[in-house]
C-alpha cells in the first residue's frame, strides 16, 4: 500500500486510521521562512470537523493538530513539516458487529482481499477520517501561494441544484449556512432535504464547485501533468468521488468548435472561459473552475442484506455515527487538495 | 517541463513535436521475457492514424514504429524498450500563418508564457501527435496483463448518445464503423451528424465509455493513487478531455445511498455495480466502467478573430487538416491509457 | 529542502530536529502480514543510544518508540507505518553559546545560507538524532528479509586496524565490546585509544566494514540504480561519512584484470570475491561486504577559532556532551540503511 | 529492469544494448531558452569514444548524435529532449563464442538469473556503451550550469599514483596525453605501463579525480539527498567502479577532529578543505572534490576457465577489442554524471 504520499516537490504523505492512536503527516519541500499561520489550520479542521450542526454528525471531537518538526519561532526551516492529530474518541469496541462483515459499498471487502488483514474499526485506513491530514497539508500549501483564492461550495444537493452560473454567487455566503451553499434559497432547500434523509436512516450524494482565481499564468507541465490531470486526480482520491469536470466538462462534449473557443482579448484574458483557465494543461490566468461529484455515502443507518467473510448471507444494521451526506464537510478538503495541486507546480 | 513519464513501475516517458523529425518513447521497468505482439501495436497505430475515413482528416501518415532497445529475438529483455515513428509527412512551412499568431482555445499562448519560446508548428509538443507513443505503450502494457479486456468505444457525439447499457451492447461492433459506436443505428445518426459539421467547417466533441472487464481483484493504492484516480489522470491528460467519471459517475451525486449500495452475491460479486469495480479505490474483481468527456477540438475552417503575440487583434483563418471529430480516434488512446494505468498497478 | 524520503518501493520518510519535540517518520510499502518484532526494533534504539558504555556520550535518553499506524494485532496491514520518538531531554538553553556562530566542519553555515533561517539547537535537523529513523525503518525492513544476514562492525579507528580478513572474524564477538570490534585484541587498542582521545577533548574516525550474507541473487537494477550505487548512496548519506568501497574497493583499482576476475565454481559461486557479491549491479548470491569511512565529528572540547553570522572572527568552547569517536554507534545505522537498499529491491 | 532513469528534476532516462541498432536518452524538465552547444556534445562524445590513441582499444565508431525533439531553432523549448546514436559498428556474429558462456566478472551471470533472458551480443545493456547517454546528457547538463567548472582527470593507473594535491595541478594538461594524467612525468609513466599491459593481453584499473570549482552554495538536499550521496550514487553507477571517496575521504577516518576541522575565514571560506566544499550534505561554496576507483575491466585477451549456462567447466579465449584501461576514457563520463547531479540540485 504505497500510495500514501500526494505531489511531486511540495509533498504530503500522511498516515493513520480512524481508530489507531493518531493521525498525520509529514510535509517535506516546503520551502523555508515562510511565516505560519496556526489558526487558518485549526480553522479548516474545525469546518471539516463532524458534529458541527444538526445536519451531520454528531461525534464531537476536537481534532487539534500538533506540530513536530520543521518550524521554529513560527516559521518553517525547510526541513520536513510532521503533524499529528490524537484520536481522542475512538472505541474500538464500537465496531465489534462489524469485524467480519463486509459493509456494502465500503472498502471491507476489497482491503481484506488485496491485504489478506483488516483493521476493521471504523473502516481503518479507508476511513474518510484521513483526510485531517489533507486539510492540514493543504492549508499551509495556500500559504506558499496567498495571491490565489480558492473557493469551493456545495452546488447540488441530490436533485436540488443551483441555478447560477458562479460568477452570480457571494462567496462569503458560503459558511453562512450548514450545507455551504451560497445560494440562500438553494441552501434552505438543500438542508430541509438532508433532515428528510436523516430521519429516513439514508444518505444523499452532491456535488462541489470550486473556483480558483488569481491563478499566474504557466503552472502545469506537459502532457501527462497536465494542470487539470492532477486537479482531477487529486478530486477523485477524496473518499466518495465518482466524477471530476473542468470548464465545460461534460456540456462541453455537446458542443461545437466554433462555439467552444474562447476568443482572445487584446491582453491575452478571454471573452468567455469554457476552457476553465487551462489550455495545453497550463493555466492561462483566468479564472480555474471545476465540479466534482461525491456519491451518497454508504454507511445507512437501515437494515441491509449482506455477507461475512466466510461469504454467508447476513443482516446489518447501521449504527453509531450517521453523515446523512458529507457533501458539506468536504468543502475544505475540496479546498485543500486545489491547494496542494497548485503549490506543488507553484515550486517547479 | 517536466512530466513526460507516466506511471511508476511500469514508466512511459515519451517526446516528440508534430513537426520534429520524430516521435517516441522509452518504456522502462517492463518485466522480461514477454513475447511481443508487434502486429497488434501496428494495428493500434492504425487505429489512431488519421485519415482513415471520409469522417476524418485526410493527412496519410504511415505511422510505422521501429523498436531500438529492450527486445531481444522478439521477447522482451528487461531492458528499457526505446520505440521512435519519424514524421515523414511535415511541412513546416505549412504553418507559417500562425507564427506570431495564438490561435483560440490552443496551447499557443500558454506555451508561450511559460516557455518564452513556442514551437509553432503544429502545435509542437501540444499536438495530439503525441498520443502516439501513448499507444505504442499502451499497447505493450496490454500484454502483460492478457486476461483483461479493455473495450471503449463512442458513446455520444454532440447531442446524439448511445440510450442502453453498456451491456446491451456488442463491443465486436465498434470497429463496423467509422465513428466507433457499437450500436449501430446511433453510429449512422452520429455519421450523417458529423458529415454535417464536416461541411461547416466545425468541429464537434463528444464521450467515450471504456469498459474494462476480468481485472484481478486488488488493484490500487489507497489512499492517494486510488485506482480510480489514476484512471481520471490518465484520461485528463489526453488532449481536449473535460470531464471523467466512472461508476454511476454524476448521476451518483442524485442517488440515495440505499439506491446507491451495491449488495454482495456469496461469491463477492455484487448484484448491481453502481461502484465501477472499484471500492476504497481497489478494484472489486466487477467491471470497471467510465466516460470521458472530449470538447470539440479548436481547429475550425471557419474565420476568427484572435490576437498575435504582440497583442495585436488579427483574423485568422483556419487551414489544412480538419477534424470534425477527433473523438473516434481517441478510442485507442482511451484503452491505451487504461492499460498503462493497469499494467502499472499489476506490477507491484 | 525536499530530500527527506529514502527508498523507491519500501520508503522511509523522516522528520525531526535535535530539539524539537520528537522525531519520527513514515514507512510506507511495507507489505500486509507482517508480523513485527518489536523487541528488536528497540534493541536496535539501544545500541544506536549514547551513553551506553564509558567511551562515549553520557546523555541518557530512552529513545522509546511508539507506533501509530499501519499495525494492527501486531501485524502490519498494509497501511502506512508512523512511529514517533519524543525527545525527552532536550534543553534548548545548552545551544545558546552558538546561537550566532558557525561551528567549524558543522552544518551550521550552510543551513543558514541556504535556508536564510537556522535552528541552532543541537544542530537542528543536521543533528545525528535524525538517525534514530533510520534505525526504526532499517529494523522493520531487516524483516522482510529474514533470511538476509548483516553484520556491520568497526574495522578502523585512527590508525588502528583489524589486519584480519572478515573470513576470519567470529561476528558475534561484536557486541561484547563497546569499540563494536569483533577482534578482541584490536578491540582493546582502539578502546584505548579512544579513551585517550577523549581525555585530549579531541575526537577521531574510523571505519565500518559490513557483510551481508545469504543474498538472494538478483537484487539490484541496472542500469542507474545498481545495487552498490544504492548502498553507496545510503551509506554516504550517514552523518559524518566520507567514503564508500565495496568489493575490492580502492585496493581493486591497483590489480590486473588477470588477478582481479572472480573464476566460476560450476554451481555459479565463484571462487574469489573480488566482486564483492554484485556484478553488473545485481547480486550474484556472494557475500556484499563494503567500507565505510567515518571522518572524526566536529564538536570538540578544545577551543577553536571560528566566525559568527556577521562575518566576525569569534572563539567557541565545545560544551556538553562529548562523543570522541562515534563509529560504534554507527554500527546499527550501517546495518538499518543496508536493510532499507536490500528490502527496496526485494519489493520490485 | 527500472532504473534507467537519472535525476528528479533535470532526468536522464537512456536506453539501448551495445549491438542494438541505437543508443539514445530522454531529457525531461530541461530549462527552456538555452542555446544548446551542439559542437561541445559532440566534443565530449569523441573523448568518451574508443579507439583514439595506440592505448586504447582500436573500434572506430563515429558515435554522432542525432536531436529528435525537444529543440527548436537551437534553443531548448521545455519539451523532452530525445537523442540517438545508431550503432554503425554492430557484428553480432562476434559474440557466437560468449553465447552460452558466462564470462567471468562480467554480468552475463547475474542477468542471466534475475531476467532468464540475455542479450549476449557485446554485453547487451550491461556494455559500457549505454555510457554515450550520459556524456550526451551531461554535457547539456554544463550548459544549465556554465559558471561551474568541473575537471576530472586520472590519479592513478595501477601502484602509479601522481604525488601532488590537485592545487599543483594544470588542468589544461589533461587532454594534452594519451592516458588523460595533467602531470606529464607521471602520464608517461601510466603510458609506458598500460602498453606493457597491453601485450599481456591484460587489464589495469586506476582511480579518476574529479574537482568541481566556482559551486554555488546550497546545493544539496538533507537528509538522504545529501549533495555528496548523490554525486557517490552517480560514480558508483558507472561500469567497473568500485569506491568513491570526497574531501578527505579514507584518509579522513584516521584522523582527529583537530586536524580536520576546516576553520573558516570571515568571509565564510574555509582555511582547509577537508570538508570537500560539502558540509551537512550542502555545498559551501569551496572546491567540491572526490576520487572515484575503477577495477580493472573483465575482458582479457588471455584464455579463462570459466562456466556455461548448463553449469560445465569451459575454457574461454578473450577475442576481439581490448582495453587494456579504460579509466582515461572514463574521464568524461565522470565529468558528465557530475554535471547531471549540480545541474539535478541547482533546477530547485
Amino acid at each position: 500500500m504505497a500510495g500514501n504520499t500526494f505531489g511531486k516537490r511540495f509533498t504530503l504523505t500522511t498516515f493513520g486510521e480512524s481508530h489507531g492512536p493518531a493521525i498525520g503527516g509529514i510535509i517535506d519541500g516546503c520551502p523555508a521562512g515562510v511565516l505560519l499561520d496556526f489558526e487558518a489550520i485549526q480553522h479548516e479542521l474545525n469546518r471539516r470537523r463532524p458534529g458541527q450542526s444538526s445536519i451531520v454528525t454528531q461525534r464531537k471531537e476536537p481534532d487539534e493538530v500538533e506540530f513536530l518538526s520543521g518550524i521554529f519561532e513560527g516559521k518553517t526551516t525547510g526541513a520536513p513539516i510532521a503533524f499529528i492529530i490524537y484520536n481522542t474518541n475512538q472505541k474500538s469496541t464500537d465496531y465489534s458487529h462489524i469485524k467480519d462483515v463486509y459493509r456494502p459499498s465500503h472498502a471491507d471487502y476489497t482491503y481484506d482481499k488485496k491485504y489478506g488483514i483488516r483493521d476493521y474499526r471504523g473502516g481503518g485506513r479507508s476511513s474518510a477520517r484521513e483526510t485531517i491530514s489533507r486539510v492540514v497539508g493543504g492549508t499551509i500549501a495556500k500559504q506558499l501561494i496567498p495571491e490565489v483564492k480558492i473557493n469551493a461550495f456545495v452546488s447540488s444537493v441530490g436533485d436540488i441544484f443551483i441555478n447560477k452560473p458562479y460568477q452570480e454567487l457571494d462567496f462569503s455566503l458560503t459558511e453562512s449556512n450548514a450545507v455551504r451553499c451560497p445560494d440562500i434559497q438553494t441552501a434552505e432547500k438543500m438542508e430541509t432535504y438532508i433532515k428528510e434523509i436523516r430521519k429516513q436512516g439514508d444518505t444523499v450524494g452532491g456535488t462541489i464547485t470550486c473556483v480558483i482565481q488569481n491563478v499566474p499564468v504557466g503552472l502545469g507541465e506537459p502532457v501527462f501533468d497536465k494542470l487539470h490531470a492532477e486537479l482531477g486526480k487529486a478530486m477523485l482520491s477524496i473518499n466518495a468521488v465518482k466524477g471530476f469536470e473542468y470548464g465545460s466538462g461534460f456540456c462541453g462534449a455537446r458542443m461545437k468548435g466554433s462555439e467552444h473557443n474562447d476568443l482572445f482579448n487584446t491582453d491575452g484574458t478571454t471573452k468567455t472561459n469554457l476552457s476553465g483557465g487551462i489550455q495545453g494543461g497550463i493555466s492561462n490566468g483566468m479564472d480555474i473552475y471545476f465540479r466534482v461529484a461525491f456519491k451518497p455515502v454508504a454507511t445507512i443507518m437501515q437494515k441491509q442484506q449482506t455477507i461475512n467473510n466466510k461469504g454467508q448471507i447476513t443482516d446489518m444494521q447501521g449504527k453509531g455515527r450517521h453523515d446523512p451526506c458529507v457533501v458539506p464537510r468536504a468543502v475544505p478538503i475540496v479546498e485543500a487538495m486545489a491547494a496542494l495541486v497548485l503549490a506543488d507546480y507553484a515550486l517547479i
